[in-house]
């Protein structure tokens, strides 16, 4: 067997040159070829384990080889639990800092300050005299309406300055560190090239100013983010192994079971984070990727949790435990709840991508410094007023999910307690409960505007909290309502059945939970991952048909208003190239009527495996921007040999050129396999079967594009070449991937 | 348009004739073609569609053909869950008459029966005079050697009665019912068909004699042919839903579903119930499907958990809840078991693998009621006199993961109490718990040996149960060992660090189930399925860490010993055509040295597109036997047209001889778009262009057959041309799918 029995591993390998640097890589902004990668590793692989029988050191290496991918995850899990509990620990403390600092030592969070302190009781743990108030520390009061204007004024500054060192350093030193990354890592897995975006700069910056963001007390989170920050971390890792840096494939793979560690450190929630990947973000996701995915998964689940940074040896970052058991006649309200998180996540695309649009057309875009400190002084102006507004947004969550207990001392907890107060079974809402819903009901409308603008700063910004926030809030307040309602009309006919007199029948935080994740279901269309994500949660299989019902409901009303989630419509926007893998392309056409070039344009340009001259070929390069040629067996027969890249077709010409003493334009181009021997007059021939594919994929012309879409997608193409009644090449082919997508979009 | 623009879909339609019955669809033990099939049911989804505009019963058509998917899945939830409730329900009560009869009715099992007694105490619950053993009822004493050996006797007897009942019922109704039914459906699942494998009579007797062959006391579990029988309830279903009905793929997704369902009742863990049809039987699983899983497996799992066939509103089979955490230190045993289990693992299949063949290969296979009830009577003679064996694998189980509370009466929990018996901290080892360590060891060979000739008989058997009660029997004795050694050695330096004296520090029931997932984990390679089934069982995160370790360990140990899980084995034992969708194709051979025909055969057979009579192709479909045949422009150019498949050709010209007139051998075939008018003289054309795919897959002859592979797998081809040098049509064309996977397989 010669060289080309290699088949398309042909191109990387050519027996009698050696491979010429550069070919078989990619270009920025390109897609890469699954195929062609996969094919490469097969080869490392099978490379290694022939070896492996001829050495106890090559054994070694072969065993070592095996391992390295789950050392790399186990080094993936230590390194992004680490950097998720850094995050953690620092957003506290900076938060914290907006409203005073620690005496003891200001690197205390207002909580950990107050842990050294015997002089708090139980009913007043945040309050010890160790923590200052800027009002205290600075104007020696606690009280009144200066000490509260002091306060105010501190935590907007506090709030700007944090958002304007955000902003200031993602411009300055990482661009790709802002937003949520979801829709770009999406991108990438799908194939796409983006150098830098995951880089080291991006990782560290993102890391500090996802920090600063989180503490600014804009409306985002840091859920999207942190999955952006475990794949910057995932590739960085990469490099140390041979295997993954010098296949973009490999690391697809890796970055596939990163995106699965970032949600598994944002909510504590590893079988959740598996299957977000899976369902959301992955393009290739194969079973040994699945199983690896959920090692990385759990060891940085362990790391954060050893981390503590919730003081609370949880590894959820919102633990509840209901007591109550549902009925099923409250899966109406839970119902109604799935439809609002539908509305609402219609609804929020709609202005957020609306909104973005203006940022990239209008004059918006140019001042994005100024558009972060206007939205961060609207928000802090608005938010400190407002209990609800003012505390961080997964804190918000965590008090409306909760059940209130015996001893809670929040506010939508302060029920009427009856006469014995030992048990809590009658509820009537006392004074708190109701100023805790005008609050609320504030806060809806607040969180509801200001996230829309918020999402698509030049900010490090997730949109999981946010939405989630929007979503408890609804669901707290309708289940408060029917609570109450159950409770002053027990005979009223769809109670009577299910919730005796005297009874503590529903759980408001449950319907907090529910209608959260409506709300993140709405925006994100995500399905059995959130259901597995709050089942982590909750840790209890009871809650998951309102779960589900609640979900399913929001994507049929969230997908009757619009197809796209708020990650392919940021896709969209932003015109990378993403070949949607959930649709089904619903167009009746056949590969003839998409391909390119059409019946009206020039013929297809196509090289021939002999005759041509090195000037031609640069000519043909030169006039045309295909990124790619056929090559067949002469102009008359239109017979196909294989397919040639333009890039590698570029970089072995030149190097032909530079290394190849006597190669001028009049030099002949061989694809064949056996070229013949160099004349002895006349310039040397150029030898470039090694870059030859000599299995490009075909389809005929009568294809329904269904099928090719289809193709495309499973097996990862790039190009696709169209021929016609069988044999004759036809003079068309079809674009690669990029351009199809466009073609399929539309 | 024509009709020929439909490609792929051309050859349903047919404008000029009305569709053939019969043409598109397959014979028994054949593989389906998954292109085929989908491009079909887009066909129709898109006739639907644009249909829907037209008027409103249309669009009620359109929606209602939508919701379908979901009411098909409510259904097979409901029917499979309550199907599992009775199967549950009646094994415990046959299980219990093996013992004794209920006086106050027959038909209340042991338990049932005494919950009306008022005469039973919490610590002799199981004692009432309702329920009379055989030999109080026949010999009218319970106790002496005269009733036990009454006991033993009828206790023998029943077992051989139900085994005998099963065996008899399967092969007289339904020989399909037999066994776990797992190796089958994942081959239908992956394309082939085998009628009658999930048809009614199946079901009815897979129903029955499942809980036959559970109550006749031998070895083996409910839990593989529960997936069988909801796969049946499916199919079945599937008939009511045109949709379904008439596509093969689409019943295909369907199935996959019902997989989940099934393992969803028999763990009551429906994530782990989906996860385990994606990673272990499903091979085409889009998003789409995973999320009606779910929606299934939570219906039926709901459905059961109505049904309470155990009693104690518990979702799940083995309910488990521990209070001690584990330590660092204790994964050395976790990881020991997990040894334990791929070894066992390995060995079982080998064992089992070896057994069925002989019985496949000797005389033994002649006699399969004899050889049931020859291993009913050894089964049931050995396990009377041992509690743990009598007892069923699940009890076994249930009672093996136990962690014993203070009001535990069980042998296993017989601790020498402290001085102050209301804590149990310090437990040395009583008198009871050293027999019940000889009795489990005694039941770990039993069980080892018996399972081996049990699996594979021609009685429904799964062996979930009977992997993990070795596992956990294994498990239980290691975690004892360890408490002891903790308790009477902690100034050992490995136990000093984390065990204080007077401490409670290791769970033996942790250690058992430990045992159980990596015994289930060797014997069937499932991964994270199996994990997330055992987080369900205990509902925590905490345990994942010792579960994943001693899987992955036992994982890698029965890898190393031999590459199949069981059901691979079986399916290869059974030679069923399955590709295996997991193992990398590692051979470097391209496909031009794998195609057929091969060099030194005849040139493959072709048919042109004009010129052919009638009686020329019959000869040719006559004188070979391939499932297919290329059609080319003539035999000199052998350009590529398309591809007919034998089964269309066959009916078509069998219907154009019948239906239309004058056709004689002599007439001529045209696989034109445009055939020539009717000739005046001579007999008429058969235009055959309808049955003619326009869109076959080729590669050429250079390409690599790990991708050759990857294509079949990906799109699930049932065959793909070969062609060499572009547009020259090979004189070869691979094997369909079946002889491919025979060929990839060695």
């Amino acid at each position: 067997m010669t060289g080309n029995g290699a088949g398309s591993n042909g191109k990387l390998m050519d027996l009698l040159d050696e491979p010429v640097p550069g070919v078989g890589t990619y270009e920025d902004f390109n897609t890469i070829d699954w195929v062609r990668e996969k094919s490469k590793d097969r080869d490392r692989h099978r490379e290694i384990t022939s070896k492996s029988e001829q050495s106890t050191w090559a054994l070694l290496h072969s065993i070592s080889d095996a391992f390295s991918g789950w050392l790399l995850m186990l080094l993936i899990g230590l390194l992004s639990g680490a950097l998720a509990g850094c995050i953690d620990i620092s957003a506290h403390w900076l938060t914290d800092l907006k409203e005073g600092v620690c005496l003891s030592g200001f690197w205390f969070n207002h909580e950990h300050c107050c842990w050294g302190s015997n002089q708090t009781t139980f009913q007043e743990r945040d309050k010890c005299p160790q923590w200052q108030s800027w009002a205290e520390l600075l104007g020696g009061s606690s009280e009144g309406a200066a000490a509260y204007i002091v306060n105010y004024l501190m935590f907007m500054l506090c709030a700007l300055l944090f958002s304007f060192l955000a902003v200031i350093l993602v411009r300055a030193f990482a661009p790709y560190a802002c937003g949520s990354g979801i829709p770009e890592i999406k991108t990438i897995l799908s194939g796409f090239i983006i150098r830098g975006y995951l880089g080291k700069w991006t990782l560290i910056i993102k890391t500090i100013t996802l920090v600063l963001a989180v503490s600014s007390g804009l409306s985002l989170g840091k859920e999207g983010p942190l999955v952006h920050v475990a794949c910057c971390c995932a590739n960085i890792l990469c490099h140390l192994f041979t295997k993954y840096r010098q296949n973009e494939a490999k690391r697809r793979e890796v970055l596939s079971a990163a995106a699965a560690v970032g949600v598994s450190v944002a909510f504590g929630a590893p079988i959740g984070g598996v299957l977000f990947s899976l369902e959301e973000v992955s393009y290739y996701f194969p079973l040994k990727t699945l199983w690896r995915s959920f090692f990385a998964a759990l060891v940085a689940a362990f790391t954060l949790r050893s981390i503590n940074p919730f003081g609370n040896s949880r590894l959820v970052l919102f633990y509840v435990e209901f007591h109550t058991p549902w009925h099923m006649v409250e899966l109406v309200p839970f119902t109604l709840l799935g439809i609002f998180g539908g509305l609402w996540g219609a609804l929020f695309i709609r202005a957020n991508i609306a909104w973005c649009r203006r940022r990239k057309t209008t004059r918006l875009g140019h001042y994005p410094v100024l558009e972060v400190l206007v939205v961060t002084g609207i928000t802090a102006l608005l938010s400190f007023p407002n209990s609800y507004t003012r505390m961080s947004g997964s804190e918000l969550i965590s008090e409306l999910f909760n059940d209130c207990s015996l001893l809670d001392s929040s506010q939508l907890c302060d029920y009427n307690s009856s006469e014995n107060s030992n048990t809590l079974p009658d509820r009537p809402a006392g004074p708190g409960v109701y100023t805790a819903l005008w609050q609320l009901a504030l806060a809806l409308f607040f969180k509801m505007l200001v996230t829309v603008v918020t999402f698509g700063m030049k900010v490090p910004s997730g949109l999981f909290i946010p939405s989630m926030a929007v979503g408890a809030i609804v669901g707290r307040l309708l289940g408060v309502a029917m609570e109450q309602m159950a409770l002053n009309h027990h005979d009223w006919l769809i109670v009577k059945g299910w919730c005796s007199s005297g009874a503590d029948c529903i759980t408001p935080g449950l319907y907090a939970m529910v209608g959260a994740a409506a709300c993140l279901g709405g925006v994100t269309r995500m399905t059995i991952s959130l259901v597995v994500i709050m089942f982590e949660l909750t840790g209890g299989l009871e809650y998951i048909v309102p779960l589900m019902a609640a979900i399913m409901t929001s994507k049929w009303v969230a997908d009757a208003l619009g197809r796209e989630g708020i990650y392919e419509a940021h896709i969209r926007l932003n015109g990378y190239p993403f070949l949607e893998t959930k649709e089904e392309y619903g167009h009746k056409t056949l590969a003839q009527d998409v391909m390119r070039p059409r019946q009206s344009d020039p013929l297809l340009v196509v090289l021939t495996q002999e005759g041509m001259s090195v000037g031609e070929i640069e000519g043909v390069i030169a006039d045309t921007d295909y990124s790619g040629f056929p090559v067949v067996v002469s102009q008359e027969s239109q017979r196909l040999v294989g397919f040639v890249l333009r890039r590698d077709l570029v970089i072995s010409l030149d190097n032909a050129r530079k290394r190849q003493d006597g190669v001028v334009s009049a030099s002949l181009v061989f694809f064949l396999e056996h070229a013949p021997p160099q004349p002895f007059s006349g310039p040397p021939v150029v030898k470039l079967r090694g870059i030859l594919d000599l299995s490009p994929f075909t389809v005929t012309d009568h294809t329904p594009m269904a099928i090719a879409v289809d193709i495309f997608r499973k097996l990862g193409l790039r190009q696709c070449l169209v021929t016609h009644n069988g044999p004759m090449l036809s003079h068309r082919s079809l674009q690669p991937l990029a351009s199809m997508s466009v073609d399929v979009g539309t």
